[in-house]
């Protein structure tokens, strides 16, 4: 039965979690945050759910766990963020905060981000740039899983491309989209709840349309419409992997299979302070003006409302937070497992404390 | 009978009717040039075809033949341009332009653009800052045509998105891309021929699905892959609309049906020094490296290469240069009218001379 747990429980966790693993405080704290604020937005596939595979990795020394991260400012907009290798939380942070700094001073800037390992939901990284009063746009690679139009291998990563910016009013817009018609986080997550998936998501290692999650996983995920999302991962793929300088596409480490090999996962975030523009401080205002335009449309048959992107997930965070973090029993074993792996206190217990 | 035209017999007629329009000498030329640009691209939508409408909205003064058009620099990065309604290629040549120079000191750089109109094809400018050794995004918005997810009303622009960056080798990346399932251009063209569209491409004026481009043009485009196409076009309109500072999305003015409104279309290009990554000069060597990568894969039944993004255009443009720009009668004959509309020698006439 799926159990619920309060925020600061599961918090709590895992942030021992990571402590025990080797992470200093401060850092265990922010890969806590980055994934309980997926969580909350009701991504559980970027969750907490990979708190066992984000651990072993750090445990096993395949994530370097007290990197050095170097931020070399090439231009006066432009940050070359080596991430030595570091979890890719604590490697983004640094990134996304030094890319606001500049921005502020430059109006738009750039950090191109190497060396570094599977960061999270990139809405995070976003939302901390609106907070700052400035737009973002936040994109990673990720190891290939995905056919690109024309192809049945798996040559490229599902690569999510993050877009956010301040607005006034009710709804935000924030967006956080795999390239691929679903994430591949989807898949992982049914295979391990034992679900099928609906055809059209995946082919199977054979390139033959698949339902069984567990097939798919060790297949290929297929572009959202065609041509033009694999030419949108692409993209990505050019922004983060080969502007980061280090290996890319098909020469990248799987996060679950390469114990030997680094990820050496890129990402690149773009960040633009919205009062430099024409309209200065009331950018977010107009933005409020847009959403309120577009959210009286008519409906289409089968929608009872106009949602921006982000708004379902800003209500799920305010359902979560009074409610709690929803974990189903499969989840809440690997939990378990972990916490007695590292050697730190397992959820339940912090829960009866 | 569509018949070929060689580029130069189209170029010199583009531009005596732009001159005859009103514009000056080296305006035309740009207007003409982009134009064109599709129309080697394969983008006949995009192309010589948007001449009469053009021309017919300079010279009724809806469009201002001499544009001031002035770009402020807000931060070292951020230019804020007005296009004093000028042609929108016009307008965004001097834009991209700035963009790259600013974009050689800082990094990267934005120019947001406002007051502008429809700019042609977003992959010209693209190009722009490819030869200068630039990466570009271009965006723009559009009148609404197309429906937000969950809705049945147009309440915003097909909104499209390009991105380039230098590349070695053989192949380009460089995409262009309607948010749009299709882009609206593709439908005014099949409407202009009588053709039929496929199922899926839009709804008529009553929220119906149709095959009638008549009927879809009235009424509106759907986005691609659902609440992922909605939520870029939405991205497109902040970035491009509202940033820039005037009107947007229902509020803009339609290129075809306002003869009184001018359009208030709005643009954003971001560009950055790809040099300034980790890699430097041996950027575009990289991007040649991935296209390698990727053209290798195994191919889906059905398809016989994995192109590159902008890899067809480029194609198409060397069959195009050899052979000349294919029009249909329906064209020409817009054409011829416009010719003798604005007091220019017809297309014919120049083809015999």
């Amino acid at each position: 039965m799926t159990e619920l747990f309060p925020i600061d429980t599961v918090r709590s966790f895992s942030n021992r979690v990571f402590m025990a693993a080797g992470l200093a405080d401060e850092d265990a704290e922010i890969v806590t945050d980055v994934l309980i604020h997926a969580d909350l937005r009701g991504h559980a596939s970027h969750g907490v759910t990979r708190i066992p595979i984000y651990s072993q990795r750090i445990k096993a020394g395949v994530v370097n766990a007290h990197p050095s991260v170097k931020i070399t400012r090439t231009a006066p907009g432009f940050l070359v963020v080596d991430g030595d290798n570091g979890p890719g939380p604590v490697v983004s942070l640094q990134a996304i905060d030094a890319a606001i700094d500049a921005a502020k001073e430059t109006g738009i800037s750039i950090a191109s981000v190497g060396h570094s390992n599977h960061n999270g939901a990139g809405s995070y990284y976003v939302e901390r740039a609106i907070e700052a009063g400035c737009i973002a746009f936040a994109m990673t690679n990720a190891p290939p899983s995905m056919a690109v139009f024309g192809g049945r291998e798996p040559v490229i990563g599902t690569n999510p491309i993050a877009f956010g910016t301040p607005a006034a009013g009710d709804a935000p817009v924030l967006l956080d989209m795999a390239t691929a018609l679903v994430a591949r986080g989807k898949i992982v997550e049914a295979a391990k709840r034992g679900d099928a998936i609906p055809e059209g998501w995946a082919l199977d290692k054979d390139g033959r349309p698949t339902t069984d999650a567990g097939a798919a996983e060790k297949g290929v995920v297929l572009p959202m419409a065609g041509a033009k999302g694999s030419a949108l991962a692409i993209m990505v793929e050019v922004m983060a992997g080969v502007l980061a300088g280090g290996r890319f596409a098909g020469d990248m480490g799987n996060l679950y299979s390469d114990w030997e090999l680094t990820q050496d996962n890129a990402h690149v975030f773009i960040v633009i302070d919205a009062t430099r523009g024409a309209a200065g401080d009331r950018h977010g205002e107009r933005v409020g003006e847009l959403v309120g335009m577009l959210k009286k449309s008519a409906l289409a048959e089968g929608h009872d409302a106009i949602l921006m992107p982000g708004e379902i997930e800003m209500q799920r965070t305010a359902a979560m937070q009074a409610e709690g973090i929803a974990l189903p029993p499969n989840v809440l074993a690997d939990l378990d497992a972990i916490a007695r792996q590292v050697g730190a206190p397992p959820l339940q217990a912090t829960v009866q404390a």
